[in-house]
């Protein structure tokens, strides 16, 4: 604990002055509210509780599309997707004609802050339950970098650590599983105590909340679990910031069946052809939730029709949100040349597709829960120390998720 | 205790099937879930918790505008404004060129839920904090009726119940205190004791969430109060359901200041004359919140120009949803012939006026914390009674807070 830096450093047009102990920024994946209420009312997260008494407990509005990507890039960069430009797992390149893939740092056009505190000399860790979250984080970050999801494969001129799972006293775990969120607290404490990082990005993964609700056993020991980390790092002399980067809905019928509307079916069937309907969610893990979310992004051939079938789909029951570009840039704070004619939202028990075709909804964990849309903006943010008058103030008005990073560590001294 | 009627009784499309028990339905007026939250994480919330341990605690969607006429309104009938047509205090009738005040049962389109309670055998009582809710709420009912305002001057033969003081036990509380609403729930505890209710609609109001944050020792204080109202209620073998009409943000700027659009100064600037901006918000009691809320309709006089100046407003800062008529009735659930050509809401920190003349500012305590747009929309719904299948399955989806009654009568059993 001994040495840790508390040179101020600049990022993003805002400095941070770190104080003299770990700084610990916690996502957890797809945590709604209602997960740590819930598990809170049965006092299985007591240090959560002494965090929220002792230092603060409020929500915070997440980065629009409401995805993991998305506002883990936003986290670690402190700005809106209109800045640093990841805007969901896939868009569009309309010059290239092209689907394009976007985690990666390549796609990245902001500096993170984890960069810039191992510039500024500290010990930065950045452990992440997906490794497909890894490149973008650890973006020109002089530091540890690694997944739980390929832990075992983590080498010390690439990842900055060896034997993590010797480190960590685990094993890899299995990446459709409550262990591997654990797995990425667990590296945390471990790092912390064997003085390995002294400033540290914690990303989970949100299997267990888009297959269990905040009620169910499952749901109950998997917080508690993380409840039982948090304590080991408080007892570290760690100071906590934790958020989310989206909630998480049941998005099913009255039966318990999926609640889809496949956008570009409805358009073809009522326009023709000619429209390109990109679901920002799909990625190559879709066993929890079928690449369906609340929010899809639509190209079309012919942009002269962009108000009548704005006009038509906004008034499609299930559909809450439809913009044109200009619009839909500045509410959903997006970069324009990533993003669609049109942007499409859906209700908090709705979710938007392509086409039937395109998604496996037999490859779902028997319910369909997840996120992306309006419903699923705004996340708990909590604090293990007391905020001071400045930030304090701050949480007043329209905090961000993303603002994690500045509350952490420039809130609490 | 005695002589429960268990009488099912049908309004509005639904039935209800009430067991031989005192049902308590609360609108804790204004109740932000993070008011519960804070409370509960102090340990001064131990019947709430109790609650959602046995029963069941989760988040709601409220009708919109998010205003307390409007959720009250819905609450007791069980529909959308569409249907029961109160869609906030205030709204133009274009036909009589007058802006009309709603706060009267003329304007109910729907039947509500606790006349039917009352006409199938159970004994009604509604306690209202503020007079202005009582004459909607006892709409064609048979029962007790009567605001903690004006405690003091309810007759038998007009609001059901004469010496209320004496019954109760309290003086008739001053409206802007933690009391006029500590004063609904004592009131429903003593009406339960002495056997002259048993299916009880009590609705508190939000004078305290309008001037305090949820960790002030004033709020937190205050819900303690509350719980203990609740603990006398359970003793009493009540079921309780309670939810919010809406939530609560504070509406300031960085430096603490009010956060205002006025809508009507801008399109005039804009577009010239021929605005009306209507804030249904508006009422008799405006020192909490200066008849600012996040929401505003606004009449054209030149409808030819709607696109244009939605398109305009749409791109404005602060403002977060313009609607015309016809996407805002289906999205926010309006009646058509009370609304404008437009409808604005804004963001979580930002409300929206007329013209800075109609809105005196000087008349806030301190602060401006209020409510009426997408950010209030989510409330808490708790039941203190475990929900059997089929309402379990319904908290999946998209549950309503006006489904309260529903929850409480038919989900319990």
């Amino acid at each position: 604990m001994n040495n840790i830096s508390t040179q101020p450093f600049s990022v993003n047009g805002k400095t941070y002055t770190p104080p003299a102990k770990p700084i610990v920024v916690i996502c957890m994946d797809g945590s709604a509210d209602e997960y740590l209420d819930t598990t809170m009312a049965h006092d299985r997260m007591p240090n959560l509780k002494k965090m929220a008494l002792q230092g603060y407990r409020g929500m915070v509005r997440g980065a629009l599309p409401s995805f993991t990507n998305v506002n883990n890039s936003s986290i670690v960069t402190g700005v809106s997707p209109a800045v640093h430009g990841i805007c969901g797992n896939f868009f569009y390149d309309t010059a290239k004609d092209q689907e394009v893939m976007m985690n990666s740092s390549e796609y990245l056009r902001a500096e993170t802050l984890l960069a810039a505190a191992a510039n500024a000399g500290r010990k930065v860790a950045v452990v992440t339950a997906k490794e497909k979250l890894r490149d973008i984080l650890s973006y020109k970050l002089n530091g540890i970098a690694f997944s739980a999801e390929k832990a075992d494969q983590a080498k010390l001129d690439t990842h900055g650590i060896e034997n993590a799972e010797q480190v960590i006293g685990h094993k890899t775990p299995a990446i459709y599983s409550a262990e591997a969120s654990l797995f990425v607290l667990r590296a945390g404490v471990a790092l912390i105590e064997n003085g390995m990082a002294d400033f540290l990005y914690l990303s989970l993964t949100d299997y267990m909340q888009h297959t269990y609700a905040p009620d169910t056993e499952e749901s109950l020991a998997f917080y508690e679990a993380q409840d039982a980390e948090l304590g080991k790092m408080l007892e570290l002399g760690a100071i906590i910031g934790a958020t989310a980067d989206h909630g998480m809905n049941a998005k099913v019928k009255e039966d318990g069946t999926p609640n889809v509307l496949f956008i570009e079916t409805m358009l073809t069937e009522k326009f023709g052809n000619g429209f390109r309907v990109i679901c920002p969610i799909t990625d190559p893990y879709v066993k929890h939730h079928g690449a369906l979310g609340s929010y899809v992004a639509v190209h079309m051939d012919d942009v002269s029709k962009v108000n009548e079938v704005k006009n038509w789909l906004a008034v499609q029951p299930g559909v809450t949100e439809v913009y044109d570009k200009e619009t839909g840039c500045r509410i959903l704070e997006q970069p324009a040349d990533r993003t669609g004619d049109l942007f499409v939202l859906s209700a908090r028990d709705v979710v938007v597709g392509k086409t039937a075709a395109h998604h496996d909804l037999k490859a779902l964990d028997g319910t369909l829960r997840s996120h992306g849309g309006r419903y699923e903006e705004m996340v708990p943010l909590v604090v293990s120390h007391p905020l001071n008058a400045t930030y304090k103030m701050k949480t007043q008005g329209d905090p961000r998720n993303f603002d994690v990073f500045d509350f952490t560590v420039n809130g609490t001294n």
